[in-house]
């Protein structure tokens, strides 16, 4: 069974693509990547298909669980380098991809990533504050 | 034929080689490698190569072929992520991979590269220094 290399790159994860996806080697994928974000700590996962000549629904299905099994574990995919063939055909078949954020390439994706890591931080302060005020007022 | 996609991250292209090589697209590797670091600049390549089962000395001289391309295009190449067994075989089969400098992974293959990127600047400077110093002479 192929398994697709997960690369780190500080506090990101990027896969690239490119062979056609089976079953077996798409649920691996899914597994694998759940167990690196843990493993590494990891806030970002780029996905690259800028190889990839079809994506259907069963494709895009797994991006949309990739990207959900992430966004549990705390983590942001973004899905780079579709061709646009790919898209005109996603949209032509009706296929939208739900719940996957997309970037025209992996530079982009980066910094969609780094916007989403700035937006986590500012929340964390505001829950920071938040609870501070809280415990003010409890006093 | 299968392309091997190439992604560029600032002033680095990354390739991840996922498929066994064939001697069709390791060539076609080489050309788009050798086209794109004309075509943006880039002063590093990195090649992972953690999926790879065997890398006999076709893949070897492959290695070594790219990193002469690029450094004659001014690029240092960087393989990376080399599995263990790998190495014992290379070295069992008496494969040196001369001219190719190796990393554990990709971050470490990163920072070999920025190493590469700062020598080359202090040697512009030098070099740039020895030219003023020239002109200083002539005047």
């Amino acid at each position: 069974m192929d398994r697709i290399p997960i690369l780190q790159l500080g506090k990101t994860l990027l896969v690239t693509i490119q062979v056609d996806l089976q079953d077996q080697t798409a649920l691996a994928l899914q597994d694998d990547l759940a167990a690196k974000i843990e493993a590494t700590g990891a806030h970002g996962v780029l996905i690259d298909i800028s190889a990839m000549e079809i994506v259907d629904s069963f494709i895009g299905r797994m991006l949309a669980g990739i990207s959900g099994i992430a966004r549990v574990l705390d983590a942001t995919t973004v899905v780079v380098g579709m061709q646009p063939a790919v898209a005109i055909t996603l949209v032509e078949l009706g296929l939208s991809l739900h719940g996957v954020r997309t970037a025209l390439n992996v530079e982009r994706g980066m910094k969609v990533l780094d916007a989403a890591a700035r937006e986590r931080a500012i929340d964390a302060e505001e829950q920071s504050d938040r609870e501070d005020a809280e415990d003010g007022a409890d006093a």
